[in-house]
């Protein structure tokens, strides 16, 4: 695998807004442009159909894997320990994809949500991110990233919610929400 | 065409973060997931080659135009007139592309950037939004987005950046920033 983009950056997308995963969607769209190797892991999708995984499923150089039971998360309630053990299994996954070094970006969708929720630890998470090959971009997404996760990016954005539909009510649409 | 997406909306991304651009486009790999048919223009391109646009082309149900001098444009700087012409010409392709019906998703890149810099006027935007096919949706991306916009649009996200390596004097690298 040649680095091809020089030394991997952390980017981190974070905030209440829509845009974080789609944001790293397109980060995807723009990389496979140039031949990169992606690998992406869902952290809290389940493995229902969205509209994403049809076209990464079109794009060679992307592969992906989803994790997560398909249902509410409350921070109220007790953990479900198939939840903790669907989040430890991506984050397995993640890590291992990175370690590889085959990858020339790895996208860890939702794993802010993840860790807010504690059902993976903050420490394995910065191991991964420190210990990865020098070429490997990485890419963190979800709400309420962790104070230590933005100290180490080297690129933070915050999608601030301005408007969302939802508030007015309306539900999500296929093939623009999800 | 069939409005597979029900009422189309108008989504706005601003804000002086990364993931404007970037967002759209992950709109457009999840829509052309559903088979949506997408049109984009990029305002402020020019046609140098990204990585998005060797995407984009394979991606059989999108079409794309792209717009604008390769040229930094300054707002303290009296306005080219072939930067003007580029403009109107981009928007007059979206223009045509939203009045057409024929899209259910129609992206129009930095179309903030080129209002903002009096490349276009705000009423003919309006215009555009306004009389639009139901079943069309939008997404306007750039900084410093109108306030009448904003007011029009239903989902609003304002991208802030909190850290961004380009401050640190990193140059943007293929495959990642474009």
């Amino acid at each position: 695998v040649t680095a091809k983009n020089g030394k991997g950056m952390v980017q981190v997308f974070t905030g209440d807004g829509k845009g974080k995963t789609t944001a790293a969607l397109g980060a995807i769209l723009r990389a496979a442009g140039h031949g990169l190797k992606i690998f992406i892991v869902f952290f809290m999708k389940g493995n229902y159909t969205c509209g994403e995984y049809i076209t990464l499923n079109k794009l060679p150089d992307v592969t992906f894997a989803s994790f997560g039971l398909r249902q509410f998360i409350s921070k109220n309630k007790k953990i479900d320990p198939r939840e903790k053990k669907q989040a430890e299994a991506a984050l397995a996954a993640a890590g291992e994809a990175v370690r590889s070094g085959d990858y020339d970006l790895v996208v860890m969708d939702e794993i802010n949500v993840a860790l807010d929720y504690r059902l993976i630890a903050l420490e394995d998470i910065i191991d991964i991110i420190k210990n990865r090959p020098a070429h490997v971009e990485l890419i963190l997404t979800g709400r309420n990233a962790d104070s230590r996760l933005i100290e180490i990016a080297d690129l933070v954005t915050e999608m601030v919610k301005i408007k969302h539909p939802y508030d007015k009510g309306v539900k999500a649409r296929p093939g623009i929400e999800y």
